[in-house]
Parts: structure tokens; sequence; C-alpha cells
């Protein structure tokens, strides 16, 4: 392992190209890479033998639990309730909304058989079904088939749904957490009477991802609207929340789409309305994945690892019991197991806060390296000396560059709930300052503008690019010089100035302002 | 909608074919319609229009998140952790075991291709793969990959890890939540030094299995070994849990398998060992499905719909408001809303209880007959004079041929979380006495045992088959004459009398105890 240099040295935060770190590369040698290894040094995921497939580990598992448990209370908070449809879509189904179709057909898995027989001494696939199944990309057509039986009335509606599954979308260049075969995520589908309830809804939708980016998982969101170009297949309208990662690119942490009568046309999901006659109805969908664990890596990740919010930490204290001496260990043992019990007892948010004693037999050094990497926010070591001097050994995560802390036990737990809360809001205040020095808004011409995504990609880390705030005409043609840069408009934010303005893209008159970004 | 008769009447109890009931056909009539129609009524779930898939309704959903919350707090208590691997499996990982793949080549769901493109104006499979992939029917040799990586020496074991997730076995008769093509489960996947290891955990986990079945599903459960010719493909030996239904069926309810060396040989698992040999590892699996909610509607089901067991019942107590006079509709609202906010203070099992106010805009005995057939455990009607006196008006779901009970608003409360207990009690107390009322201990010979399962079938409910425990001598091909009559040997239970005897189906001697019956 790769011993990190003593994090008293003060450069270490700020040149970290001099300093010995846990992840090499650094995120300044090479971003691409660092991303890879700490994705594997925190123990969150890894690519697995099937293609483009990856596994979740239990670091990160017990991170998208969270994200679940939160995310769930929250939809439940908002009238939905959770339902399970099934992973097979047959062709036909998929077949019936135009746009959907081909926005997905050219990345789904098919099932065309259904058994396997000896041939030749080899197993090969048998029974071959009348119409192929595909796999879900989503579950629009689906769900869609099943409103169309349950609804008849307006009383029946709103209908408010929620599942949590898995979906498949075929990816040529796979990348771990953020683009794989097979991801984890919820799909919401809800069905309307009129055009104002599915936008109230498709709005309310994406405040909750924005308020769980935000609150939970401590990343800092735009929220807007995408530009036609950007839209979910089907959709009327899509609504999405961008954030910024630590190369200056943007990442969808989630959509909200406004699908109007598209799926209730193309499946039939029809009511009698309040005066009788017989009407389409409205119909949103909104959804979040597992990427929004990569997300966190890019967002709070550092050179020494990864940096877990404390909302969303499986365990948000690490009691590492140090059992040099044999004759010790029991009573170091129980005193840890009294620490934990006590820590119980105290609460962020009203919840209990999360703790483990990691008593795995290797050395406590590289044990506290370990979850350092993995992000755990605060790791106790707990030796002989400090169960006589009645302390704790605190390493705060986010504050690496202080070293070790001794701590009287008492007040390490009486203060456990708000140092919790202060990391949360430092890891919060980290991103919105580095996405704030790396939004740029006094770009107003495109020889500026493509200066700007020229700049050399290998110093994505420091002072690379990011967010360019301009005006833009609307004009979808004018996006093909974007190609070349491979930037896109990541959304039309909510926030607008209203102000004229000049198109930075074709220096026509414009008054919408948008975030150009090259995006994940 | 079928108005079922006064609960007062008390023939109703025991002669369900002459009181109108909520669900037709009654048990007794056609106890195969009966389950559907339950299924149904209790809006639990139905089958999709893809084949031989179902969909959870949110009834049904919220009941298996409830038992996901109790199995996983009971899989973490005993030191699991939870991944997640992929849905799909390479042929070739497959073919490593020879009984795991025979076992299941048979129904198997196969994905060729990874996209669909448009030849003469239809969609087609196209972009074949180079290995074709198989949906999961269950992890073992996926699972065993990683592990192969993931261990290197004893220090990494035991290895205990679970998933949630989808499987899918193609069903050529597929019923609704006991056989479907794709369901839900959880499986667990474990790694030991020994074997002594090994079957701690695998007797372990089915215990964990069997309280959870007894103590939240209320169903009373038999713990056994499976003989050679049940075993799962590819175990040394299957352990499993064996619950009788209310047409005398067995119902298997969970199931965890001793492994051996079979994967760890076919998937290369090997460490190196206290004493530095490299040795395979000691491998269990186990798991249970959304299977138990068929077992819980047929345990707890009766003539007038589900009766849901408190600790697993999404909602515990459902208020339902009586709407007639709009004047008092707000102030009405207002005192359910306080008894709702009261109610959530009382605890069952140290947690809030589970309250929903159904406000839908239907005739509110229309809406008591719902919850009736969904088997909410209390059901509560709140109109004005029930409010003006400071009362409720109760309906028990298992006591409702007492018919509606009329109570303090305070001692209903005060008195909730017990009452609860009670109503979870009442149901485990009835499936109990149900099992032994139908559990015969008394056939001796293969005539007695012949007669007895050869009776109508039709008389499946009242007075039909159920379990004979029985002497076997072991002798695997003596089985041969139960399969006429579509009977097997469900386990080898743990308990046994250990006593000399005579196989029921040879006549040779025999001390084993084990149980006979058929089998969904």
């Amino acid at each position: 392992m790769i011993k990190p240099m003593n994090a008293k040295a003060p450069q270490q935060k700020s040149s970290p190209k001099m300093a010995k770190t846990a992840i090499s590369p650094t995120r300044a040698e090479n971003y691409n890479e660092w991303y890879q290894k700490i994705v594997r040094a925190a123990d969150i995921a890894e690519l697995s033998g099937v293609r483009g497939c990856q596994i979740l580990k239990a670091w990160g598992y017990g991170t998208w639990e969270q994200m679940q448990r939160d995310l769930d209370r929250r939809f439940k908070e908002t009238g939905h309730e959770n339902y399970y449809f099934p992973l097979f879509i047959p062709l036909s189904y998929f077949e019936r909304e135009a746009e959907h179709v081909d926005g997905f057909a050219k990345e789904m898995a098919v099932v065309t058989h259904h058994r396997l027989v000896k041939k030749d001494g080899k197993l090969v696939p048998d029974g071959e079904l009348e119409e192929p199944l595909i796999i879900r990309p989503t579950s629009e057509t689906i769900i869609g088939e099943s409103m169309a039986k349950w609804i008849q009335s307006y009383r029946d509606l709103p209908l408010l749904l929620n599942q949590w599954a898995n979906v498949v979308r075929w990816e040529m260049r796979p990348r771990i957490l953020l683009r794989t075969a097979e991801f984890l995520w919820q799909e919401g589908h809800t069905a309307h009477e009129t055009f104002d309830e599915a936008m109230v809804e498709t709005k309310k939708m994406l405040e909750v991802y924005a308020a769980f980016c935000e609150e939970y998982l401590a990343i800092p969101v735009i929220k807007g609207e995408k530009i036609a170009a950007e839209r979910f297949p089907g959709a009327v309208n899509t609504l999405c929340i961008e954030a910024m990662m630590q190369d200056g690119r943007a990442l969808q942490a989630g959509t909200s789409h406004y699908l109007g009568h598209s799926f209730a046309k193309a499946c039939n999901i029809q009511f009698q309305s309040r005066t009788g006659s017989l009407d389409y109805v409205q119909t949103t969908s909104w959804g979040a994945s597992t990427r929004l664990l990569g997300a966190l890596v890019m967002t709070h990740g550092d050179d020494n690892g990864m940096k877990m919010p404390p909302r969303i930490a499986p365990y948000q204290i690490v009691i590492i019991p140090i059992l040099r001496d044999d004759s010790a260990k029991a009573e170091i043992m129980a005193y840890c197991e009294q620490l934990k019990a006590d820590l119980l007892c105290e609460t962020l948010d009203g919840q209990p806060v999360r703790v483990k004693i990691d008593a795995h037999d290797i050395q406590s050094s590289e044990k506290r390296w370990d979850w350092i990497k993995k992000g755990a926010p605060l790791i106790l070591e707990i030796g002989q000396k400090d169960m006589d001097a009645g302390k704790v050994c605190v390493t705060r995560r986010d504050k690496l560059e202080d070293g070790k802390r001794f701590e009287e036990r008492a007040s390490f737990i009486g203060n456990v709930g708000l140092e919790l809360a202060a990391i949360q809001q430092a890891l919060y205040d980290a991103a919105a300052a580095f996405r704030e020095a790396r939004t740029v808004r006094d770009i107003k011409d495109w020889a500026a503008f493509d200066a700007y995504f020229s700049k050399d990609e290998n110093s994505s880390f420091e002072g690379g690019q990011g967010f360019i705030r301009a005006k833009w005409c609307g004009d979808d043609t004018s996006l093909a010089k974007l190609d070349v840069l491979g930037v896109t408009v990541r959304c039309i934010p909510f926030d607008q100035d209203g102000k004229e303005g000049t198109c930075v893209l074709t220096g026509k008159p414009a008054t919408m302002d948008v975030i150009f970004a090259r995006a994940y």
C-alpha cells in the first residue's frame, strides 16, 4: 500500500502532485484513471466479467440503500406508492411510441429463447419465443399497458406510482457507475386529469430530487429544462438537475419528464372526465439511478479517497480497536462496544447515528487508511492509552490535513451529532465553492467560447473548464458547432435574468440563459 | 359488488357455503379459483400481459417491503452485508457446475441480441452476441466468480453476503405469486473455512427464516432437511421450512443450502489456510421470495378476503371518514387527522403503528369492504355521531363475525398496540390449529396412505388431505409409487422421535420420520 505522507504538511492540500497520496494517479495527474482507482479503493463497485455490467460492493450498495431510504420517504410523503412491473417488454408494446422506440432500439438486450439444450456436447439456446422480449430500458410502455386497464374515470386519478428496479441499456463504452449495461434505479410514473396537474407533478418531483441531492448527497445542482434535442424520447418536456464534477464536466443527476399525451395515446389510457367526455390522461415519469454513486465520488472524492457525506454514509463512525497486546484485547473490545452503545444513543436528523466496530484481523494503521479511502466521516482509533485516559483518537475525514485529534470520550459523544452535521455542511460548501469558481458568466461570443473549451483537456482537474452560463437564441441548427468541442446545452436554468443579450453561438439577439458544458 | 351477509349470523364462520361472502367462489367451493380471486380482490398482484409475469400492486408490494425490512434486519444482525451482482450470466459460467446446469437449463430466459433494427418495416433483433447471456435463475455461478477473486486467505473468511434481486425461471404453468417467470427474492451466499462453520451458517439461516415466518407472517413451519431427490441442483444438503396451506398442501417457504465444495470447485474459490495449504472454501446459499405473499394469502385468507398479520401489513389501521354531509366534512377530516396523529404515537414491537386515512371519493361502506378484502387488521369508520360522542367504530378483521364495535377514542388508542399483538397471535394460533388438525400421524401402511391421498380432491378445503407424518426407510426407489398420487416427501423434520417403526411405503423397518404431502 502507498503510505500517504504525514498529513500535517500544508502543501498536501494545495499541491496534490507533490504529496504521496492514497490514490495514484491524483485527480490532477489523470482524472479518469483517478476515478477508476477511487471507486475500487473505496470498495464501492467493480466491473464484472459480464460485459458492461458492474458489481456493487457492500460500501457502495450500503450507500445506495441510504439513498433509497431517503428518496423512498420523499416519494411516499408526496403520495406515491411502490409497485413492481415485469422485467420483460414484448416487442409489440415497445413499438407503440415511435420516438420512444427510435431512442432506445439501438441499445437493448433481447431475449429470444426460453431454454438451453445440449447439441454436440455444447449448450445452445432452444425454444424460440414467438415474440422477442426486450429487457426494460425504462418502463413507460409496460406501465402504460396497466394504466389503461386500471384507469376508468377521473375518480381513479391521479395515479401516482413508483418502482425500484434494474434496467438494461446496452453500452458500447461502459464507465463504472456512470454508464453500465445494467443499472439500478427508481422510475416514477403518474397519470393525471389535466395539463396543470401533470406539470405540477413534474416540477414537484424535480424539486424532490434537487432537495435530496443538496441535503443528502451534499451536491449542489442547477434545476432547469432540457432543450428539445436533449429530451427523453417521447417526452414533451424534460426537467433535470445538473451537477458539476471535479473535472468541470456536468452530470445529469435526475430527470422529470412531462409526457403529455404521448404514452396515453400509444397505450390508450383514457378516462371518463368530470363532464362525461372520454379523454386521454396526462402522464409524467421521473427517475434517478445508481449513477448518483458516481456523482458522489466525482464530487467529494480527493486524492486520498472518498469522502462520504454523513447523511448517506452506511456508517458515519468507524471504531478501530488497536489490539497489539493480547492481554488487553478483551478490555479494549469491551471499551469499544460501550463506546458504540453510547454513540448509538446520539442522533443526526433525529435518526440514531450509524456506527461500526472494525475488528477485522489486520494492522490498525492499514484499517485506518482503508476507512479514509472509503470516506467514513469519523474514524476512531482506540488503544490501551486512549482507554486508560478515557479518550478517543479521532480522524475527521474532511479535515485529514489536521491529522489525529485526541478528545475526552464524553465530549466527543456529546457533540457527535453536531460534528456530523458540520461535516455534511462542509462538503456541500466545498462543492458549491468549486462550482462557483468554475462557472464562467462573462463569455459573450463564439471566439471566447471556442477558446475556453479548446484549452488542454489534460489539465481538467486544476484550472480546467467548467460551465459557461450564457445567452442562447434557441435555434437548434446553431448547436452543430458544439459537436467538435464535445459540448452540449445542459439545461435552461429555472432562474433566468430575463435580460436581452447576444447569443454566444450566433451573435443574434437572445434573452434565454443556458448552461453549456461537457457532460458525462 | 356482492354484499356479504350481516356478520352477526354465527353460521357464517362454520358454513361458508351458506353465507354470501365477499370472495366467490369460497374456499370450499373451488379452492384454486378462490385463490386467484382473493389475490385480485385484495389488490395484491395480477398477472401481466407478459407471458408468465406478474405485477405486484401497492398492497402486495407494500407487504413485500415490510418483509424485506424485517428479513434484512435479521440478515444484518447475523453479520451479512448486501451486494448487487449482474442480472446476466454468461453461458460458460453456467456450464461449470454439471448438476446445477442440468437442474436449470430447461427453464431460462436467453439473451442473444443487443439491439433492434427495422427490416421491411418491422423491428427485428440484431447484433448477435458472441456468447448468449442467461438471465439469472439464481446467482451461485456469477457470485462464485467474484468470490474466487476476492478470497485469498483465511483472513478473508467468512464472506457473508446477500442480494435483493429479480430472477427468471421460465414457467410453463404460471400461478400468481407462487410460480411466475420473474419473481423477486433475496439470495444469501457465504464462503467459509470449514465444514463446521458452513453447516452452522446453513442452519442459522434456516432458523432466521423460521423465526421470520412464525413471528412476522404468523405462519407455523416445520424445519427439516430435504431428501436427496428434492435438493437444490448442486447442493450437498438442502434445509427447508414447510408450511401448510388451507387446502392441506405444503408450501416450501424458504431454503438454506449447504453447497460443500460444489461451487468452490466449479468457480475455483481457493484460500490459503491457517496452516499454509491451498484449500477450497465451503459455500452456502439461502433464499426466500415473493412466493411468501402467496403463502400469506393461502394461510390467512378467508371467504371475505385477506387477513394481513399486523406485523407485516403495510397499514395496520385504516381510518375511513364518513363524509355524507358537506358541512361537516372539514371537521370530520380534522378529527381523523388528529386520530391518526395520536395513533402514530402508539407502537407494536417498539415501532410506530402504520395508519392510513382513506379519503378516496367513494362510498364509505364500499371502502370498508375494500379494506376487509385487503385484510387491514383494524378498520375505523368515523362519522358525525362517532366524532360527537368521542368514539371510534372498529372492525377487527380477524373477528369479522363480531361486527362493528363502538369504543371510546382514548381507550381504543391506549390499547391499540396490545390489540394488534393479539391479532397477530390469533392468526398464528388459527394457522397452527389448522395444521395440527390436518396432520395425520397414525397411518402406518401403504393401503391407508393410498386411501388417504386418493380421497376426492375437490373437497380440499373442508376435510381434505394434509400432511402425513410417518416412517420412511430412505430407499429412493420406493418414491416412484408416490408419483401417481402427486405426493412428495416434503422434509425430514429436525425433531425426530428416533423410534423404530415400519416404512409406510415399503413395510421395511425404518426409524426416520418424514412429512408426506402434495405441494405447491
